[in-house]
């Protein structure tokens, strides 16, 4: 994704849930199936001066949101999130990157079945990683591409 | 809990953890082995009009600390959540007050353990709950009772 194009999904997310704003989330990545993006350690820091729980849990969660408007992108359809699991294995004491990817395949299954039963299913896993490549959150969640009303 | 107590405990989370206060996150119960917040729509809401997953999950996580730093609070020790499973039953138009408990065996073993041990495991069911009345979301989450340092 172009420099410009991540600026512009940044501004839409932004204006679309202003808490993402508020965290200073970056969407990084997003085409091809894959997404990424990053919140710094400010404002998101907790009182031991690493990055809150709540804070780790959306940059990976919104992934679900970023590859739905793009890689699963279908008129009148809209993804929306129905669980997720995290682990949260090491302290993050510097900015995170969240990414995660569909395989061309698995995208091809979701836009087929959705276009079909009005609704498909899909897994997202991803890795939370620090400046210093350390994984400090993993996450599963379970997604549904849904015609919308 | 007093109103007052309710303020005072909400006035050091937003300054603990500070996307908390963006969130507008409140604290309305922290005793006796129970722990209440409540986030309101605005400015959670997300593209939807519905409040955004991160806060529903961050209403609920919080409650770890809650519960860490009164019932189970021992000198020296400090809360952290392990892994979090979290499911969204119904999209939360309205504002949302998550709760949990934990019975005073559960409370008097998690403290003994770690006193022996340096650390105790203990494990939060939380139900999110609209102004209607609605299960919105529901969450385990494990936590560790932990010295710090």
């Amino acid at each position: 994704m172009s420099a410009d194009a991540g600026a512009e999904m940044t501004a839409y997310v932004h204006q679309a849930i202003p808490i993402l704003g508020a965290m200073g989330l970056e969407v990084t990545e997003a085409a091809d199936g894959r997404a990424a993006a990053r919140i710094p350690l400010e404002p998101n820091r907790n009182h031991f001066g690493v990055i809150y729980a709540g804070s780790l849990f959306t940059v990976a969660e919104m992934l679900g949101g970023a590859i739905g408007f793009t890689a699963l992108q279908l008129e009148g359809f809209v993804p929306l999130v129905k669980s997720l699991e995290i682990k949260f294995l090491r302290p993050a004491a510097t900015s995170v990157t969240a990414s995660t990817s569909l395989t061309p395949d698995e995208v091809e299954r979701v836009r087929a079945e959705a276009s079909s039963n009005g609704k498909a299913d899909f897994e997202l896993v991803c890795d939370v990683v620090d400046e210093n490549g350390v994984v400090v959150a993993s996450t599963v969640g379970q997604y549904q591409l849904r015609r919308m009303g």
